[in-house]
């Protein structure tokens, strides 16, 4: 059966079908530290839309699971492949079809890589704001198909305030064209918004119309305040939301957090239980803007810094923008990423450091704290993540929801996160959902198993293709 | 029949169920012009969330077909009700549950008028973009079922970028809650997002949580730019866009509406053939932008006038907003709604004036040039809109489709526009569109007939309950 699949595949798409054991076994992970215990069956790296439509096709046609993969940098294991299964990369088709300054919009592929066409797009004087952590490494793809987040989404917004239209091939290899190129449009259903954040589960993206913004004018200001503890710091950083400014960039860092990037950048080392926000604003207010939220840190009992050198400002964001190394440094990380109202930050913050007296464990968090989406690092010294850890997870998790919160603010449901999903949307929204995704995919060859699954999966990431129905 | 289900809805609603001439007359139409022939069965005034869910399961186990109202205000024929329909009037439900200004956020019931709710939230400093021209008249379970946008959506966006979660009835009575109260979320499929513009086929909204911005500091700078004709002005305004700069509000009126308008307000007639653009720009640079604008429509070939006095700025507003008055004072209009790329504007009014040749009428035409949305008016002297007339809509709906346009920006697709829906999203994706208001609605309860229809559906009003699908 595999060898009649394979024999297909390589009928229709030649040397783009990869079975090499490096290309295989680089498919069975993500960057979430999980992997699959099995190889899947094949790459196919597609070159076209037609190359994804004739993958998707003999797929259609044989009963093989496809899962659709961009750079693999997902931290939620749903492109995590295993036995039987076609992955199909995207990663090839990284054209850029259209730049319009004009109408603030770009056409791209989905292959290209965030920060690559941020650098096209700087010479049009354009940028698109979804700035993932991942930037330098995940693709527009792979940032739509997550619903990608980042440090600007409290002023800027989030992948879904970002693209206009996406071209999707549907499992049964048929190309729709969804969305529009105008600004506003409210001709049918939403489709384009039901894709992002969708997981390929509804289909593959070959296409994205994206929404552009000309480059913010003048440099940024950036204020760094220390606090006690890391209580101080989420109040401090509430108390600026609450004041009405509208910071570019604030981010918040906790003791453990902050010690582990100063050790790990050789920086002195902070007084103990120090935490720290990190601000930026921008625009032409920029500069009065800074003062305003440096006077709100300074009542809410901060030590305020506030620098208009972009050199300094850079450096300091640097201490953020390192803390996944530092995190990495230390052991297997499980990088958690609940969001919950901005008001709730200290509340979840207490909610952490109970979790962390009750297991006995450290729990080193950073948070978005200007969008309220905290990312709680697990780390262990095993390869896997170990039942216990799961368990302080699954506190967490039910702690963010009873605040008003959510199980992901950036990072996806995958295979990770599958347990607690109707947990969260309740039982009928949950089957609603699984049957939208029957109406794109009534033969579930979209990677099955991944957000939705059976209710005895487990919550680790060792059986991704434990599919919730049956293939033909 | 009909005697049986009346008989069950007032055991259950009591006097909430309304079969006065009056209320079953008013539920005939809505602002499009547009009736339905008959009249419907009877309408329920919901006052809780609890009557929209004993409405609709008694709908759903008698197999009558419910439509959804608000204010009645739509564009499209959504909400006209004929024979044998319940109308479900949402109108009552207007409490405001809860403002958060530290989280920029607000929860209330769909049947509260925009502008109600935006003097309510003044008095926090706060406030929601979104700003149908309606918005005096229309509620927020209208703005949010159609995906309505106004004047200031390419600055400050439309419905879809101002709403973080939505409490749905389906159309069996069950209750869920789609959505999150925090900034980011990606738990499970974004059914927040279908649920905007989908015109009340998949859901009675019945609670929806906004997300708010702060009341922009300063008062506003207006700009009044007048060109030559109309395709003038429309670069003028392509112009302003590909500068860079960022208007609150940028109106475009063509010389027939800046007419009308000047006889409506008894003003000095504009000389033959002058357009004209109303600008605004906000926050603490308002006035250096200002400047550069006027700099742009100048190098344009305008004549400008630049003003930072509020009176005076809403006085010449005035004049863009007295547009639907100064057009119904002259017959039967017909508001149209394409939407285009804001590089295709100019093309889009060359497009306009040859049909005015072609047809031998005239379209007096209205555009919000700054986010591509425009409002041609096809005005007759009779109370039906002659087929000929629809000829030249069709002839301007596939014109702006040829543009890279949509057929409607903010209106919706309702009755009046199904006959083009299949023709924009193509076959295969109005197939899937009709597959997913089946997974939320199988028995096909909800406004049967609204948006998709059967392809032998008149582009009339007449026929609002034409189903698409049989009910049980």
């Amino acid at each position: 059966m595999n060898a009649a699949v394979l024999d297909r595949l390589r009928t229709a798409l030649g040397d783009r079908v990869d079975t090499t054991d490096a290309a295989l076994e680089a498919a069975r992970a993500d960057r979430s530290g999980h992997a699959s215990p099995t190889a899947p069956l094949a790459v196919v790296h597609a070159e076209s839309t037609s190359d994804v439509q004739a993958t998707l096709r003999i797929a259609q046609e044989t009963g093989t699971p496809v899962v659709v993969r961009g750079a693999g940098t997902g931290l939620a294991g749903a492109a995590i492949a295993g036995t039987g299964e076609i992955v199909l990369s995207t990663l090839r088709m990284r054209r850029v079809l259209e730049i319009r300054p004009d109408d603030l919009l770009a056409v791209v592929e989905p292959g290209i890589l965030n920060a690559e066409l941020d650098a096209v797009l700087a010479e049009h004087g354009l940028w698109w704001p979804p700035d993932p952590a991942s930037r330098d490494i995940s693709t527009i793809g792979g940032n739509i198909a997550t619903g990608a987040g980042g440090l600007l989404c409290a002023k800027y917004g989030a992948v879904r305030d970002a693209v206009l239209a996406v071209d999707l091939v549907l499992a049964d290899g048929r190309l729709l064209h969804l969305g529009h190129r105008s600004v506003k449009g409210v001709t049918g259903l939403d489709l384009t918004s039901l894709v992002i954040g969708s997981e390929g589960r509804l289909g593959v993206i070959v296409g994205a119309t994206l929404k552009l913004r000309r480059v913010v004018p003048g440099a940024p200001c950036t204020i760094v305040a220390t606090f006690p503890a890391v209580r101080d710091a989420a109040r401090g950083s509430a108390a600026v939301t609450a004041s009405g400014a509208e910071p570019a960039i604030m981010e918040l860092m906790d003791a453990r957090c902050l010690a582990a990037v100063h050790a790990l950048l050789e920086l002195d080392p902070p007084a103990d239980g120090v935490a720290q926000l990190t601000i930026q604003t921008d625009g032409r207010s920029a500069a009065v803007e800074a003062e305003q939220i440096a006077a709100v840190l300074r009542a809410a009992g901060g030590t305020v810094t506030v620098t208009d050198d972009p050199v300094r400002g850079e450096e300091l964001l640097r201490i953020r923008r390192s803390m996944h190394t530092a995190m990495a440094a230390l052991g297997t990380t499980l990088i958690e990423d609940v969001s919950v109202p901005r008001s709730a930050l200290p509340a979840m913050f207490d909610e952490i450091a109970r979790i962390e007296r009750e297991y006995g464990i450290e729990i080193p968090t950073v948070a978005h704290a200007g969008d309220g989406n905290l990312h709680p690092n697990f780390i262990v010294q095993t390869p896997e993540i170990p039942a216990r850890i799961w368990q302080a997870a699954d506190d967490l998790f039910r702690a963010a929801m009873r605040l008003g919160g959510t199980l992901t603010g950036e990072h996806g449901i995958g295979t990770l996160k599958r347990r607690w999903l109707a947990e969260e949307l309740g039982e009928d929204q949950w089957q609603l959902q699984r049957d939208i995704v029957r109406a794109f995919d009534p033969a579930g060859v979209l990677a099955p198993g991944r957000v939705f699954a059976h209710r005895t999966t487990e919550p680790d990431a060792a059986a991704p293709n434990n599919a919730e129905e049956p293939h033909a």
